[in-house]
């Protein structure tokens, strides 16, 4: 049998670190050469990292990336590659763009015609929009090119389809969030299935700023069956056959495609064509699949890259972490020391008059588990003498969240001295439930340069420590930590229930609000008391301010705050339209 | 002779506020009904405020707008109304449109074409764009609806007044940098005079988060004659008549128009006709043009606009500032007074051991001189403080910047006290220039709700004291603050100077980097030293992590950092680019 011989490299580069990019694309393409790969494809723009954002408005960083697309282009012999870069057209317009390489010659390129401006995305600020199809006609196969967003409308695929192609290869770098991997498996393999085509996907894996891709690459046949999937969260080449005839029968076989046929083409085709004689294997590469992680492995896996490369990617190597002896903290301290080794993790027990010894005792005995280097710094002179300090400007006046937060911003300063003099990048330990209703201190617990579980929800937490816990075998995170109510430990018996709602209750309504847009109305229909509701928005809107000024943190549910959720601060409408009900 | 009389309401709404902004529209309505306008225009989004943002995603913020339009619309009599809101399609797309209202009733909506998506703007991120221009026919008169972005792109235009066009109305919310006034002034100049068109521009007014809208709307000929011009930064309702047989002379007589009707259409028209019969005027306000501002003026009126804005809109009264006895601080004081009175201003003076008596001296001075209240807390004690309980970590280890950083933020510290006890907004004081190298110290001097001058250059700085004493007649920011060379004071004999290039000379590259996206290359070939260049490169994109974690402040130049300017953290590019060469 002769077969096709695909080596999909899900790669895992640097935003701006062009050099290092192309080192680690020519690493790839060795190892695709060694297995005698006569098709690899490389991720959406791996050539320049993604996403550049505003890089690209930069007069040479374009050109620069041109640049090294030739100098990989150099190397190239005699396989086919498709890698994503950034193109400048003789107009000076940039495109996002999938460049085929062969014998050290740009054979084509084609640029991408869906530009997402939604959500995380801004490619229609830095890209203009693709207007041609691009079939690529290698020997007998007939393929398709896409990059990213144009599998996600129907009339690229349906074109290039109907224009006879066996086989659409999908570039991309598409930002993980719980389930996604699922949804896109399911949809990729609806859109084979519909076309009549083979489709080999690319994705991008690594963490850029708040943005975690997944890997998690597939190669799907003309009837949706999954042919192979790549790993989650991982670098990878993915090595798989497909047999010639299996390409060329799907799409003589369809009626259906003989039928559309005749409909009428949305986008000019750029048409491409290159000597190809497919090779006879006798020990083709016909499945691979590693196994799905659980929902929960890979809300944890996202999480572990995320931190990860935001450390390394950043020059870091140690991390310092608040440990307050609570379960947030005890989540990222877990993190930390799976994404970096516990020999670059430390621990900053900062007690203070309001701190039991039961919560001291706690962040020592999970310190220990992880073996993990642990400092002791009281607070409490410091906050005399601020307490001094103040003493005559604030006669008269009774203690208040004033006080709560200047405990909070002692912590934030001795964690980032600890930051200044020793290079440790310090990580928050906020969920997403305080950072949404502003239950934080700005400068205090928000201090830091990497916000982990910013958007992990609290009930979700106990979900991953249940699950760390039983994945360890033993009470890793100390069960005491996971049984005592949630408290700052900011003021004598103090609880986080005194001021929210319950979090199971408290979360239902954020994911309404903040992950689905409901309005007021929309959630109070849905059977939440509205007083609880309008508490709850009140808090979300007056404290934009805070997440404003927040560091940045891995976006894994379908709506971060960040880029993904674009607030003004100034922003009447909470007070106009729920206060007057 | 006959006369249209235009009101034109150069309002300050606030976003989300619906009610509040119908208030305001009512108002102004009730003015230009007691001048007994014709046709009374108000800004792009007015009835909710530009730009919502994310707002728009919201279910429920689109239709209240509607409600709100239509709660308008029924207190609408003779006169004809142009307004803009955001526009709910029956295919539920929601538009940036301008409502035509008249006895109650909606005559006719025109959807924005050009939606822009570049430097602070999101339109496509929020509106689909609209498809049709929109002539409205009142009486004799034919006028093009458009908004915003339409007129910066020619075909609208010029497809308007080749279909008859004697008038074009733009409805705006164009936001001020410095010299945006003038080049927008010159630009519909000439658009006027190339499509003999008469030209109505109204312009938004006030300060949402970032942004300013400056007024200045204008009316022009179709000679392209200034008429009239309305008042910067100040709400205005501004009147102008225009002789009925000027308007339609203008097309009658110009060959060129005539010509040029031939050609092609761009977009299908919508044609709005409502009965007019122009008024005989005995006292026509022909011209109305109150004087242009200085440019520094212009920058100022921005700066005390958009704090003034900030603080209000956000539900604040008093702010609390930081006074180091240095330039930036003075400036920032002498904004805040004008902006709120110095009854709402508190200047905090935090000496340590390394302030001098003169800078302390100078800060008192000015404290005097502005009539402000003023505190003196020393942070010698809780330096100690701090140096004390990290003693034993920081063994063997010499001072450092880390030290400088503990004095910053324990000022920080106290000022957000002050906030959290008062209700004290606290503002920063860092300029441009510092913020683009990251001289500052997170959760230090860049602590609190809103960095007035964030966007003003060193150099812009001394400009503007100095032209602040000029205006006042004497050293309102005492001379010496003026003559002392910058220091942070944060080590003994610590000047600016020994860390950055000379002000001047760092300004003109981060002009060229910042906001000319020139590379190392190019600003190199300008004639600046390779060494400096590198160095300031180099600290503008190491420090986007610093930007990203600072408040918000008022953008005055071509390219701000924020929403302008959005650079990953994760960025290689400086290493990668520069320090290889």
């Amino acid at each position: 049998m002769n077969y096709l011989r695909l080596a999909m490299a899900q790669i895992n580069p640097v935003v701006g670190d062009l050099e290092g990019n192309k080192k680690k694309i020519l690493h790839y393409l060795r190892l695709a050469k060694d297995k005698r790969a006569d098709f690899v494809t490389f991720p959406e723009l791996c050539v320049c990292g993604y996403p550049p954002e505003d890089l690209l408005l930069n007069s040479s960083f374009v050109e620069d990336n041109v640049k090294i697309l030739q100098q990989i282009q150099e190397t190239i012999d005699s396989s086919v590659v498709c890698v994503g870069f950034a193109d400048k057209g003789d107009d000076c317009k940039v495109y996002n763009a999938a460049a085929l390489l062969r014998q050290g010659k740009l054979k084509g390129t084609y640029r991408k015609i869906h530009l997402p401006n939604y959500g995380v995305f801004d490619e229609k600020r830095h890209f203009y929009p693709g207007t041609y199809c691009c079939l690529l006609e290698l020997g007998p196969i007939v393929a398709g090119i896409t990059i990213c967003e144009d599998i996600w409308y129907p009339e690229v695929i349906q074109q290039l389809s109907r224009q006879g192609a066996h086989l659409i290869f999908n570039i991309s770098a598409s930002p993980h969030h719980e389930g996604k991997g699922r949804l896109r498996e399911r949809m990729i393999k609806e859109l084979a299935k519909e076309n009549h085509v083979f489709l080999a996907y690319t994705n991008l894996v690594g963490g850029q700023d708040e943005l975690v891709f997944d890997g998690q690459s597939l190669v799907v046949d003309a009837e949706g069956n999954l042919l192979a999937r790549g790993k989650s969260f991982e670098e990878e080449l993915l090595i798989i056959d497909l047999a010639i005839n299996d390409l060329i029968h799907a799409q003589q076989f369809s009626h259906e495609y003989q039928a559309k046929k005749s409909k009428a083409k949305h986008y000019p085709l750029q048409r491409i064509s290159l000597p190809f004689s497919p090779k006879e294997e006798q020990n083709p590469i016909l499945f691979y699949k590693p196994p799905r992680l659980s929902p929960l492995a890979e809300v944890y896996g996202a999480l572990v890259l995320g931190v990860r490369d935001y450390v390394q990617k950043n020059g870091f190597h140690k991390v310092a972490i608040g440990l307050s002896g609570g379960i947030d903290s005890a989540l990222v301290a877990v993190l930390a020391v799976d994404a970096l080794g516990q020999e670059n993790v430390v621990g900053v027990i900062m007690p203070s008059q309001f701190s039991s010894s039961e919560t001291q005792e706690d962040a020592r005995h999970l310190a220990d588990n992880l073996k993990i280097k642990h400092l002791n710094l009281s607070i409490d002179g410091l906050y005399q003498g601020y307490v001094k300090t103040l003493e005559e400007v604030f006669e008269n006046y009774k203690p208040d969240v004033t006080e709560e937060n200047l405990q909070a911003r002692i912590r934030g300063n001795l964690l980032m001295a600890l930051s200044n003099k020793f290079g440790w990048l310090v990580l928050t330990t906020g969920n997403k439930s305080e950072t949404s209703v502003g239950y934080c201190t700005l400068y205090g617990d928000t201090a830091g340069g990497f916000a982990v579980i910013k958007d992990v929800p609290k009930t979700l937490v106990y979900h991953l420590v249940r699950y760390l816990n039983k994945k360890a075998g033993y009470d890793l995170i100390p069960q005491s930590i996971i049984d005592r109510a949630p408290s700052a430990e900011l003021a004598p018996d103090q609880k986080d229930q005194d001021m929210l709602p319950p979090y199971p209750l408290l979360d239902a309504i954020l994911k309404r609000y903040v992950e689905k847009d409901e309005s007021f109305s929309q959630i109070v229909a849905a059977g939440y008391e509205p007083g609880i509701v309008k508490k709850v928005i009140t808090m979300v809107d007056r404290n934009e301010y805070k997440r404003r000024q927040s560091p940045p943190g891995i976006k894994i549910t379908p709506r971060a705050f960040g880029k993904d959720r674009r607030m003004p601060i100034t922003n009447r409408y909470w007070r106009n339209n729920i206060h007057s009900r």
